[in-house]
């Protein structure tokens, strides 16, 4: 049942041609799917202007491009995460314009050209190291693609805690923090214990042995003594970069 | 909005108090919670005459009398699982008739009389020993409850695989089969490579040292070998006899 | 012991050659595996007329071929599973006539020409996206080689629980419905809410991170608080298309 | 070094009793403890108003009746988590006003009396069913210590997804949203997919079998399909309270 | 059917009041269970004299008793494991003769009286300390029920290597040893590269932490560098000790 | 210290070129690594005749070439484990004569020719299918290198229990079986169920999903509830065929 | 073999008693046993001044009181870990002289009265808070047992990160730094990165959900990104005090 | 703030520019990261002579390359752990002079040229066989960059007991130990049980089956009966060559 319908069974309810009653059947016995003016609809993506996500694991670059040139049409910005240059290549031949590739990030990025008012709130991305970097670059440039400014510390760790109380005070003027950790994941209790705003851990699957491919910096951001501190799935840069730019601009 | 609403709004369009737009759009920004003519009602329990369930564990005896004093006033039957017999004089203060506590399965059961014609096609419920009966039991009386006649076979295990062998005759009879057993869970594969018929496997937590708390017969059963063998929770004999009934009622 | 070897020792104790005495000692003595007159046979594929199944993993193209090839002398249908098109090249040279090899599900299938007559009852396989189709596929295909009509669902998922929702009228007209689904194994749960015929659960290795290869899905699936569903191992699909059309048949 | 030092070598060093190179040695080699002017001071409870939190798991009544007296001379709210009754009984003795125990939430709080302006944005705590009540609960207390209000929606679950539709046009009005799911954890997915707000899931440990603790439950939740889910400990309700409540306060 | 009826029927055909024709539908279509005369029979507690086992975990005292009687009756010896000194009261009541209890073994026997030829071969049960000794005990005494021989060393492990060496001369005259060991359950791989006879190693459930009830000790055992080792289940002192009378009593 | 010395220093003493006391504080200082004459030796190899192993895994195919030409210069078998063709081809140039490969069962075997009595006593190798084939045949090539007569039955699994029983008695002919199973390793419990000799039960890595890499298997044979079964890792098949050898020669 | 049968065969060799050949016979068939001039004696205990220790777990107080008492005969000191009072009291009637409980750290150690030269080098004992304190002593105390000094710093934590670096100068002037920390484990890693002395990380099984039982702790503190760091076992104090006090004693 | 500007406001106290009180407000406020007088400096390298350390895994040749040339500039030695030739090559286009690769350590050391004197004090390196070279040489290796030598124990292992008995005066003789060892992690038991010095245990991933990577030998270390010992990550032989030269220097 589409709004068209729907007046023209009131038209003619109006007009005499049907009855209240049988009207008042006709929309209980109307099978759901047909119900497009419920106020929930599925169109999130178009209505909230988050787009849609295209999660790149497990699909052929044929694939992912086959469906950012469907979302494409309808929506934007539409996001591929763990992509590989390969991937862009074969987008570019199915949606030729406004594609946008994050070599660090393995984020390809479809997005109409906008002017973007830069934020005053901005979120910050903290890693510790050289291997975490590209998933800390996907929860960044996710972020910024949602349009939230991002201030990146790439080098503080907690082995030298005093480059990150160098910095402490920079990362204290986010409105959201990001922490990319791998190996014990201890990153995000120091500066859960030095912020007072939401701080999400990202445990990534860097490290080797008992590291466990990430459960162990999972496991111990979930164990985290500091307050406001949730975590994410393994190396899920993308959803960090999501729910830090949602809590920006959220309010 | 309920069904007078519903109808009173388009007399009101009939009556022309109302213009087909404006019912339009009232109808439109409707919040969905008063669409109570979708077809696909809430009121699952009655219409499908499987009432209602209560799992009793981390409820105390007296939150579960009375949750199933309010249910047993709009539905039947009612089932509480995993509950001793504390939780029967609890709800027998609550709901004085139609309870029946069944010892060895730990459920506790408010139905309201009924004349059953007894079942042609059956459900066969088979466990090792001892130690696996109560979660087999709770299998079968839970089929019954449903109105499913069940044999049970509860001395057959695959370290005497001719026992099992002297009852596979009358156990292929079943149009379902239950399969309750702990340690190393051998037995749903072997009967499953025996009959044609759905096999349910219940991994129950008897074991000590590497069963692990039935985790290991639960994988076990999960790997089998046999066709037709799917998989329920640890000790969830009640979703084993639930899906057996559904099975041979066959809807 | 064959039938001829029993008349023969009975024909002798008629005509007086051989005492009472001492054919019930031979009969006593005789080696089980020669007792073929057992009701309980070995020959279950072709009773049933469900043929024989091969494991693909970990085994070669040829290994296959040739077992396929033995196979198919004296069954029908031969299904192998998890196998890549060298498989289907392989058993092309060694069994010339009446294979399908199904893209997709990675099925390989033997099956001499038949008629079949749709059935009106029929199985839902419900998928939440791409990278699930798969296995979904391996399911489907099997209910269908199996005699039974599938219908496909391949694009709802518990994220946009609305789009679930428009289909579930269709979904319920299944008389079994097998879920796919990876990551966190949600669908099986709402899909087992709405429904009143058994959901077999398929868990994935989609996913990464904490999805720990299907874990997390399998345990999902096990723990679900709907009733009427039970699980098959990870990214077995071909368990459940089986199962699914066992229950559907067996009615 | 305190400020009263610094100013009173610095009017030596103006005063000429201290040269300016003496005072820099004095400076340099002053332990890093008594630098009380550093910026980055550790009396984050005063300053941002959120006090101090105990938790209750691992010590005595006794202990935590005795922290609790020493930081309510100096702080306010003081939360201790995870505390029976007879935590109560013994913190009234040492902090005989201001103390209010929460029941269902085994929360104790000493709190300073104050006049709290409603907030006008809020949280919204949902939960499945009874027994994940005391965790949803210490969840919500959590909030409103911290001045947030909250609206509870304890009754809806994944396998009755209409129930939760139902409420979803409430729930959405919410600034960020609490999920409290033990078994599956399938709700936070189901939720995250309807709303378009920061999503805190808390696993709990209510299950039994293959639900490990709450373990699957919290892996499910981090395997999440839909967006803008993060997840804190099993159980722990607190956290996901205390998180919450600093997103809608908005910094 | 039983001998009675076979040799009637034998009878019968031998004397012309059924044809060898008869009698051979007769034989094909009787129920499998009905041949009592198949070699391998379920009787084989009595003809090994190996008895029967009764496993004591997850079963009442009440229902030990009762299981003990029944088979005391018909075979030797009954072997009743995991059990505490209450299940030796309440068989006393049921079985008056022949009990014996082993308080440290927690193994409570029925037996009857015999003779035994005290055997040249004999098992080693070595164990490393205090804590170890009661399954190790439950090894020694179950090798000795079945007739076996047992030298015990209790007082040697992996942390004093020259203890251990004190003994092993002692220790190699074992035609089969049973290692018990919990924590690192280092002794089997010590032992088994200084004997060349089979070692059965049974990991226990003693320690904290990091074993994790066991599992340590088993993988480790497991993953035994030196030849000739083999294991049971955390605690299984009874499988061991059965296994080595096996191993020693040559079949 | 060689035995030369020690003579020399008796003879010293006898000739009063040295005190007793002289020599007994000689003796007493002596460093542990001289006292070669101590009854254990390290000889191990040469003294039982069972030679020597490499575990290939890890190894480059010149290291074990390497350490196969200085083994086979002092012992006889030397046996290298889990090795490809090409690990023959570089032994071949290190030793010229006397090697074998096994390619089922990826063995290479350094041995003097010799001339052995086939033994009576035997062992049995049981697997279910062509997957497990590989490591069957590392327990039967194995036993045979010890002397051990091997009888393998590689068609035998649990999903059909019929073809099991039709070889038990052929099975039970045998001093010691191997059970080689991948999957849920129920093959173990049937047979042990069924045999009164010692089963050697063998986990294979065979399966996907939830066997996680043959754990589930592991385990499962771990709980047998069959008395006399016992286990070893993973795919070890050498040495289960080294364990059965032992269990066989040593009576 | 002591040194007094030495001596008399040394020296009946030298008075031509024996010959040197009988001699050197003798002595290789010399039991090893009896070998006790070998300098690698079990009397470790006494040469070291270490003494001995009692594991409590899984003994009773009356256990612990006869092993204490004999060991005290021989040696100083004697520790029995993780002991209630209970077993304080049932040794007090055993060893009356030089018993001491130390109540937080559950350790009884006996020790003979001696005057101890206070060592300058020192050890730090470095925790989080109320609930790691009873491991913390137990660690602490260890150390001082042995005779070497601890410095206790039991109020830091990573969630300040600035009341650490407030005492780091003081924890930097010990030798060697036991860091006790229950949930996430982060705290040897940050102190790892602040000194250059070695780290002994005791993971406590303090927490809840996720933490595993202390396997969170103890993994991240594996995976430390800090040098100089490695771990002993869940809760084991003792084991960190006994190897500190190594280290400190530097030999 | 560096001395300079230290001394420069100090002077303009000192001579009247500036007020005191101007002064305590100017250095309350100076950004914590100007404080480079403060005794704790993030320059541990050059301070302690340690150098820096850069962990391979997860970067690629011209990300070493690039930061080893960076680090080089200012500090010796700089070291990269776990990388191939092809890392050598790199490095040496950016760093021309004073690197070395270390083939089977995987190590990259640059280190300026310096003159050592030998330490008298020395490590042991002990493993048991050919496949746990490379972890064993990784901490070798790193032990002697750090400058203390190295005795390396490459052949011995607990299923030859003896061989290690006759090393073990020689072993002893070093003021640390690290014993690296893989499948059943027994060899540091036996080590730590035979000596008086602190042990490194480093757990190798080398195995199969339930050797789990590594995770069986890390979980039996921790387990260690024996004191003294103490656990670094799976394949970590850098981690213990760091501790065990900062051990041996450290006195």
């Amino acid at each position: 049942m589409d709004a068209k319908f729907l007046q023209k069974l009131l038209i003619d309810v109006a007009e005499g041609r049907v009855t209240p009653y049988e009207a008042a059947e006709k929309l209980k016995t109307l099978p759901y799917e047909d119900l497009d003016f419920v106020k929930i609809d599925t169109h999130r993506a178009l209505r909230t202007g988050r787009g849609e996500v295209i999660f790149g694991i497990g699909k052929t670059p044929e694939q992912v491009a086959a469906i950012m040139q469907r979302l494409s049409e309808s929506t934007s910005p539409v996001i591929a995460t763990k992509v590989g240059p390969e991937y862009y290549e074969a987008a570019g031949k199915a949606v030729p314009e406004g594609l946008t590739y994050y070599d660090k990030a393995k984020l390809l990025v479809y997005s109409e050209a906008r002017v973007r008012v830069p934020s005053a709130a901005h979120v910050a991305v903290v890693c510790a190291g050289t291997a975490d970097i590209p998933i800390a670059e996907e929860a960044a440039v996710t972020s910024e693609v949602y349009g939230v400014s991002v201030d990146r510390f790439f080098d503080v760790g907690v082995s030298g805690v005093h480059r990150l109380l160098d910095k402490i005070e920079e990362i204290r003027t986010a409105k959201a923090i990001v922490v990319v950790a791998g190996m014990e994941g201890a990153l995000s209790s120091v500066i859960g214990g030095l912020v007072e705003v939401p701080v999400i851990a990202v445990p990534t699957s860097i490290g080797y042995g008992a590291s466990m491919g990430g459960l162990t910096a999972l496991l111990a951001m979930l164990n985290s003594c500091s307050l406001g501190v949730s975590v994410v799935n393994i190396d899920n840069g993308f959803g960090a970069g999501f729910l830090a730019s949602l809590i920006v601009q959220g309010k």
